[in-house]
């Protein structure tokens, strides 16, 4: 399940990422309180989180499995700035997505996320 | 060994804290990129970290471990404000802890929890 996750990373290519997710998935930003709810609004957040984090310098550097829960703690260079964060995913057992969760440090880079992942979703937010 | 962490935060009491730390130890703020370095240093701000976020209603929500490495979620209301964060622990063979990582969620917790750790280190800070 998680293999998937990595391939579409690796890949940098967010195609396949709806089959991915559950219908019911629900996503918690690093920044907002309220989670983003249903497969629609949280695909339209991970396309842009691909667009924002996904830089070439993008690597995960640690990595906890249990059954259902992944946690993958990455680093990238963003704007130069260093940015830090985990993701932490939960699958159902049909190996789809349904729970997401991102955290990031320091403040400088929550800042600087909070900043862009607006600006892409404003881009990529049907007209 | 992730065990005697439970241990002392339940007690909310961090006696047996600097028993648990490698004289090496490395703590990654949530909030600042340098990361603090040695048993002492660390132990300071450890000790604020118990002050700070051990409230009544602090508990770990979720738990992945492996063989040295651990990543708690916590959640805890602070000042009327829900703080949800990670807890990663890295331990050596002998037990003890050399690597010390914290990251919170969202926005307003990190800024929070920034401004009572300052106060709270400046407080327990031996003058």
């Amino acid at each position: 399940m998680i293999e998937k996750w990595h391939q579409l990373v690796s890949s940098r290519n967010p195609e396949g990422l709806n089959a991915l997710l559950s219908d019911n998935v629900v996503l918690h930003s690093p920044v907002v309180h309220t989670p983003v709810q249903g497969k629609q609004m949280v695909s339209l957040y991970l396309h842009a989180a691909f667009h924002t984090f996904l830089t070439d310098s993008f690597t995960y550097v640690r990595e906890l499995n249990s059954e259902f829960d992944h946690v993958l703690e990455f680093q990238a260079e963003i704007d130069g700035l260093i940015v830090n964060g985990v993701d932490m995913i939960r699958f159902d057992s049909n190996g789809q997505i349904v729970d997401f969760k991102v955290m990031v440090r320091p403040l400088k880079a929550m800042n600087l996320i909070h900043q862009k992942m607006g600006m892409m979703l404003e881009k990529l937010k049907p007209s």
